[in-house]
């Protein structure tokens, strides 16, 4: 029967996987122009660029035999209906916002190839046992107000409703940004899903490091999204003349920061997986003639066990103290974000790499170093991430460079993930609708 | 002959010291409120602030005993004649300008300490063997213009004429600054001075940094202006995800600078007096989720012997290419200024410390490592240079601070610096004139 069904397909000219790979990689060049700036893409939540490619969105949901809606935060929602009228939701999904000055697959892709999986499906006339759904968040990268994921934590019911009393670049506040765009920051709760009706959650997205291209790997599953501190380090000496101080009188506050920021990076060789990273940091006063009297740095640390993390988090503090001691400097060490990890489900990362080895010799596995919309919805039911490889880990930029093979991969391995799991739900052969 | 001039001082009830350092106390709180800026004291080459505290030295000078004038670059000068018409000159000085936001006691107190000299010898009828002279330089602190001592680089026969072109932050040219300040930019070179005509220059000088007080010493003897060489350096490694990216495939330009910065510190540990700063540093892309790329840095080298520096800084070169190639970085080394180390007249010096030792157990030696108008004086004159003690080494800053009692010894110091150069330069007592 499944070999009458695949002969059927061909006869009806159905897009195969290259094919599909190919239009996702279309749509990805027209979402790209859709931008706030004319330079650069950018697409920050609720703007005008966001309304656009979220109608843009819609109307391919529809083409693709989904029916559309927007919920109370501005996720675009298609719903492809199982073989069933009370069946359960399995979500795909991914972030439709970006930052400024972003790359043009970041979140996007995810969004187009579950579009691709479900055209796959609707093209077959395939009814899965459950009702698909294709969600385009409304934030996952929290450009505008420097949030996290409010997309997912609306539907997760994590979103936090002081949130919408923040206020942009501009002033204008989130709650007037969601009701310019047309939704209804007064009832976010109503975005809220009920875990009882969920299946799971799946995101694909490109991977934004480099480590599968370095075990040149199209594809990786998630295991994980790393745990990760926050923090804001202040060390304090003392300013003076860089031509009348003497070296023995100096209270160099650069020159604790620099023991520091070595120290950091010699503990994460005893922990396997660790990463931590000063990204910024500011002297003061800042002067050519001035020794540095401040330093203020901001120390990122993460890793797939919370354990590990607080652990290699307590060594770094310890090595500030004792740095600053010897220098006569003071210490000031501020926690300003601290998330825990957040595994993946195991069911359907097991389903994930049983699809994988359908078409790869291996399924890889890797942690996720940033936080992603599968976070938020891992807390009200499982979900899986797959990671697509991306050229020389570069992300966050217009170089940002998917494989189109890789693309076809993914899409072949999300097909495969569905029927799994419409298996697994469902021993019999998924239905078909009238 | 002596002894009875003494007792005829005592008699016209002339100044003690003591009363001629209230006397600059007073005048350093006057001259701090003529400022460009409300709220601090700036005051800056050839502004309006200048223009006034340039007649109200001007004034202070005429009620000395002294003629005086402007030159073409808007020093002001004042003269207190010798015993012979036919004298050559010695001249005291400091800067009139300031920096913005300065403390109250840079350039002026070296300008009001020789003023009170003046006072003794004229209120005590003294004539030197030779003209004396006491010039406010126009700029000593660049910062209008970010040049060097621009007031005294007239007078050496050094200035640049290339500089007149240089426009200040608001566009203004330096030509058009002096024109409106009522000096003469065509006729620079008159401001110029024969060293034939000169026998030598004196500067005292807050110290700006902590040795004096460090040694318990009221003032200090400035052996040479040190040396200096500034460095552009940049390290260019690879930007990236801190979440994302593994520690061993990292290229991180700040971890890399780190290094390069405690080497540096650990080089002048080799070079006694040897004086190295990274004072300033940018780490970019500079988000708080991205590896620093690229680290570009302000390296600042300073010794009162070239050699020393220059062995110091190819070591330091060295260095910074080892760290970069050990971690598959870029490292780019651009020298942006050099100045030779300028030393001190070993003749005047040791005037100085012979006054010093009538007053004091000891004479303490120091390298200054900051430029000043005697490192210009310099080049057409034997020049000398004495530094008072200043609280904390702070300086460039409203708490900067001077003993009262440290600019007495300084004033006594002076009278008889000058005393022994008249003795040195006639070997009979000084003329009085009628």
């Amino acid at each position: 029967m499944i070999l009458a069904r695949y002969l059927l397909f061909f006869a009806q000219k159905v897009m195969t996987n290259s094919e599909l790979a190919a239009k996702v990689f279309q749509r990805i060049e027209t979402l790209s122009q859709i931008s706030e700036d004319t330079d650069r893409l950018t697409r920050t939540f609720c703007s005008l660029a966001m309304r656009r490619a979220s109608n843009l969105v819609g109307c391919w949901m529809s083409e693709t035999g989904m029916t559309v809606s927007e919920d109370a935060i501005g996720n675009v929602v298609g719903r492809y209906p199982g073989s069933s009228d009370h069946s359960k939701t399995f979500i795909l999904g991914s972030h439709l916002d970006t930052l400024r000055g972003a790359g043009k697959f970041d979140g996007s892709l995810g969004i187009l190839i579950a579009l691709a999986c479900v055209e796959h499906l609707h093209s077959h006339k395939i009814r899965l046992p459950f009702d698909l759904e294709v969600i385009g968040s409304a934030d996952g990268d929290g450009a505008r107000y420097e949030t996290t994921c409010l997309g997912s934590r609306a539907l997760a019911g994590t979103f936090n409703e002081l949130d919408l009393k923040k206020v942009d670049a501009r002033g204008v506040s989130m709650a007037e940004a969601i009701r310019a765009f047309g939704s209804d920051p007064d009832n976010i709760k109503k975005a809220q899903r009920d875990p009882q009706q969920l299946l799971g959650y799946a995101e694909v997205h490109i991977e934004q490091g480099p480590v599968l291209e370095k075990k040149v790997q199209p594809i990786g599953i998630v295991t994980a999204i790393a745990g990760r501190t926050r923090v804001r380090v202040r060390f304090t000496g003392q300013a003076g003349h860089v031509g009348t101080t003497p070296m023995p009188l100096r209270r160099d506050a650069l020159v604790a920061a620099s023991q520091f920021i070595l120290a950091v990076e010699a503990t994460t060789r005893h922990y396997p997986g660790l990463v931590a990273t000063v990204s910024q940091l500011e002297v003061l006063p800042g002067g050519a003639n001035a020794i540095p009297g401040e330093v203020v740095l901001n120390l990122d640390v993460r890793h797939q066990l919370d354990g590990a993390r607080g652990v290699a988090c307590a060594r770094m503090q310890e090595t500030a103290a004792e740095v600053a001691q010897k220098r006569g400097i003071a210490v000031e060490w501020n926690i300003v974000h601290d998330a825990q990890s957040v595994p993946c489900s195991r069911e359907l990362s097991d389903a994930l790499a049983k699809a994988t080895r359908t078409h790869l010799v291996e399924a890889t596995e890797l942690t996720s170093g940033d936080g992603h919309d599968v976070a938020a919805m891992g807390d009200i039911t499982p979900a899986a991430m797959l990671f697509i490889r991306c050229a020389g880990g570069i992300t966050h930029h217009p170089d940002e460079s998917v494989l189109i093979g890789d693309v076809e991969i993914a899409i072949a391995v999300m097909n495969d993930f569905l029927k799994i799991l419409a298996n697994q739900r469902n021993p019999l052969p998924a239905k078909k609708r009238a």
